[in-house]
């Protein structure tokens, strides 16, 4: 998963990518890049066409099938969960093998595949080949699909994207599963206790490296779980379909295009879908994801002056743009995270009882949420409305400021022109388009009250959609189960704050269920230095994956 | 004169002098470097002493010496100007010696004095030599003054501060005159048109090169007047006390120092103070300058989460600096410039009847000032308001915000600590501990209101006061005779509106009247490329110099 703080690549992808499609819809008048407009729900269960509004599966399930959720506790679906006869044995595999999977994990780290450093290009391009050689080696089938040169810098070659197959009985269920093989960079010398590229487990069971969590342990995870299958003599319950990337961590260049392309090929039979590239929301309870945030990535520019001024010079005889972005920045959000456009409040989906209902048992205290803050500056008191706060209500950020001064000291400018920075994350149904409306308006009529003579433009840097899987899918079901059989606990049931693109792109492309099946923990630190995989959750994860197998094959039985 | 765009070094090296004297005074809850505290202006006229309001000489002159005040014309003190036999023959000389005065600024440009960069300091010492050498030639006499290594740079001696004399009769005006023979820095490839150490004159009689206009060519302009007088065979009129340092352009480092250690020594005799470092506010009509703004920088810092966060994972969780900082920072401006402090205009003296009479003859328009704003973005109609707002009005600037995200593009970041800059250009009578107990009042107000868990600090960076001269003085008479005599016009009486602590510390240490007589004009493009000085402007600056010498040493005749 991308958590990077940092200029987010993959939302600006979607946006090139619909660059051309949407070229003609561009207007003299605005900056505006193309919108994301495609439907991101399946039909099936949710609807978020304008003018219909988005109702909630659980809400329908309520009035249709009642007699299906015990006690109101959704999204514990089932009423006992199935006992699978040959997962003992697996798992027992599992355990008897931990050692030789932590050696592939340790084998996987020590290759740098950086995607985003141009030396490391062929470490990520051998990481793919070994990875392949790895699934060959099982009895697998790849592909390593070639993806031509790197946009913008061609002088590089993209990474192949790895697309393999595991079994191919048409009686099985077909699970596509998705990961990558790149990683993030490191150097020893940004503050890492040890080399990023060796693995190395401390005493209690933290094996540090490069990629452990991020997403190599997880995408290492299906292949331990074909292998523990097969040494413990168990046929693998479903068919696996592949798709590895190795340009994750920049900006997944070419992946939408491999998806759209092979939607009716190589990825035709899949049933359902299973992502693991996130995180627990904790370090006990794992947890199923079924929704991200969309984010709406906005700049104002004001211009007045032709250069920068000497502020004893021109002090208060010219509009300053400082002064007019700053009024009009401080018009968006109350320090209480309350958003001030108008309108925008009306366009987020209500609350349902049943939907109230999923907070209350997540593993996750207000404690935690200030530790991972660093500060007592929640702005909720209480867990519940922390979680809906951060999961499934919009949130306005104000990023910052390009072309003021921004350096230390004191500098005595009136800046020329000003670019304000600020985005808005969305939930259902803040269509893209809608929002930008509401958002322009509010801007302009921000700005017609300053009569000021500076100029202003009101730009879209980017937009991505939000993404909400219906989580009454057998695909849940299964994955729910599976947890429920490997730590002996209902998982928590969460949305992502951040964007993962890639959900949607599979939902739209495909038309199947996406669920997001984590296997790290909340303190991995993915993307940051000392980056790590509990031994814990590497191995009861691999059961965990492979658990998943059996259940969904037998929630989507095809006979 | 220091009119860059830039980290002023000035009111900061005056704030690093008063560290030591004031460090006593700090107070542990509040970052406040210390303040200049002492009065500025003579008291002979104006009075700032805390308690009393700023009194203007006109309006005292009006109710006591109304028979002095032809039509209200102030500040054309004299009924008309006297005839002064020598001048005529001094003229005629100045234009017999141009082109050897243009020869003696060609050399000058030639050295490269920079003082900002190390590799040039050098130059700059070769530059005070080259001066002294000069100055010798001319039968002055000279002291280099050593001033010791540079603070903070101890690997790098300060240039040496010229302590020059020319003319020792004890029956002769004394007036010190200061410059500096520093430069910015200049690269041809800037953008410069010509080489910028090559004096390189153009059709249009523009002599191109870096310290033309700032401040070479009006030193210089002081050394042709003698060599003038001396070809004319007509004695100076005064004793020349000169200062002139190699340090302007970098803080003036050691200037402060030496004026206060030979303010009872080597400067002991001057009877008035003349500084011909600053411009003309156009390009036609010469002008007097009796005053600058003050300035009083302050930051606010807010500071919440440990470390910066990913707008998605936290967005609406958490209390956010920049929405905070944002706030307080709208609540200090209104686009129309009007400073929203409570209190802050009951401090500034109120504008009088002859006051009102000093703007119209200024020769400015507010076409003037659109071009030299680079658009149609003045805040007032006329040009006296505008020219008032300049020079006589306090102004508040949003500078920027250190911490928030800066760069091109999008960045998904929530700021874990932002700090915003601003100041306040003040004038006379806002006292600097005054204006800083209202800011701080207003700001502490602010953050109440926003009921934030964020950490907020005021902090004051540095302050330098507001310099008001008596322009009623006979030093100004004089220098407006010899504005009449050489130019035939009235001049303009201005303030500038950016800071030049130099001279405060004239006032202050010496307790003598301080004059800003320009050679240069508004379009000399100083600290920018292309800097220029008009030969018209070197050759009549040359006579108006003289012409002042002759003026002031009449009207201040000591028998």
């Amino acid at each position: 998963m991308s958590r990077l703080v940092g200029q987010l690549p993959m939302p600006l992808t979607r946006t090139f990518l619909h660059r051309e499609a949407c070229a003609r819809a561009f207007t003299p008048s605005r900056s505006t890049p193309p919108r994301i407009s495609a439907h991101c729900i399946s039909r099936k269960f949710f609807s978020s066409s304008p003018g219909r509004r988005f109702t909630p599966a659980l809400q329908r399930l309520d009035k249709h099938t009642p007699d299906r959720i015990p006690n109101a506790e959704w999204p514990y679906l089932y009423h006992k969960y199935t006992k699978m006869a040959n997962l003992d044995s697996y798992f027992q595999q599992v355990d008897t093998l931990q050692d030789s999977f932590i050696d592939r994990l340790r084998e996987a780290v020590a290759i740098p595949s950086i995607s985003s450093e141009d030396a490391r290009r062929p470490d990520v391009v051998k990481m793919g080949h070994w990875l392949a050689d790895q699934i060959k080696a099982l009895g697998g089938t790849v592909e390593l699909r070639e993806l031509g040169k790197q946009p913008g810098r061609e002088h590089l070659d993209l990474p192949p994207c790895l697309l393999g197959r595991y079994g191919n009985d048409p009686k099985k269920v077909n699970v596509l599963v998705y990961g990558h093989y790149d990683v993030q960079p490191a150097n020893k010398s940004d503050g890492w206790a040890t080399d990023p590229f060796t693995l190395s487990i401390d005493d209690k069971g933290r094996m540090f490296g490069r990629g452990s969590t991020d997403d190599k342990g997880p995408v290492l995870g299906w292949l331990n779980a074909i292998e523990a299958h097969q040494k413990a003599g168990i046929e693998l319950p479903v068919n696996l379909i592949m798709c590895f990337e190795g340009m994750e961590e920049n900006g997944s260049e070419g992946l939408d295009d491999t998806i759209r392309a092979e939607a009716k090929k190589f990825f035709k039979d899949a049933d359902v879908v299973c992502i693991s590239d996130n995180y627990w929301l904790g370090t006990e309870k794992p947890c199923l994801t079924y929704g991200v945030r969309g984010c709406n990535y906005y700049s104002i520019d004001i211009a007045g002056p032709a250069a920068d001024l000497h502020s004893g010079v021109y002090g208060g005889v010219s509009h300053e743009p400082m002064t007019d972005l700053i009024r009009i920045m401080d018009s968006f959000v109350n320090p209480d995270g309350k958003i001030l456009i108008e309108g925008l409040d009306k366009l987020v989906a209500p609350m349902t009882e049943q939907e109230e209902a999923l907070y209350p048992p997540i593993a996750f205290t207000m404690n935690d949420l200030e530790q991972s803050l660093g500060g007592k500056v929640s702005i909720q008191d209480t867990k519940e409305e922390a979680l809906k706060a951060k999961m499934r209500y919009p949130s306005l950020s104000l990023h910052g400021i390009e072309g003021a001064f921004h350096g230390e000291g004191a500098k005595t400018v009136i800046p020329a022109k000003v670019i304000g920075k600020f985005s808005i994350r969305t939930v259902p149904n803040m269509e893209i388009d809608a929002v930008t409306e509401l958002v322009e308006k509010h801007v302009n009529e921000q700005f017609a009250k300053l009569n000021s003579k500076n100029r202003m433009n009101f730009n879209v840097l980017h937009c991505g959609k939000w993404w909400v899987e219906d989580f009454n899918h057998p695909n849940y079901t299964a994955a729910a189960k599976a947890v429920e059989r490997v730590f002996n606990v209902k998982p928590d049931m969460t949305r992502e704050g951040g964007s993962i693109p890639v959900t949607l792109t599979f939902q739209e492309e495909l038309g199947k269920n996406v669920l997001l099946l984590p296997m790290g923990s909340s303190t991995d630190a993915a993307h940051s230095i000392n980056e790590k995989l509990d031994k814990r959750n590497y191995i009861e994860g691999t059961k965990l994956l492979g658990a998943y197998l059996h259940y969904v094959g037998s929630e989507l039985k095809k006979e």
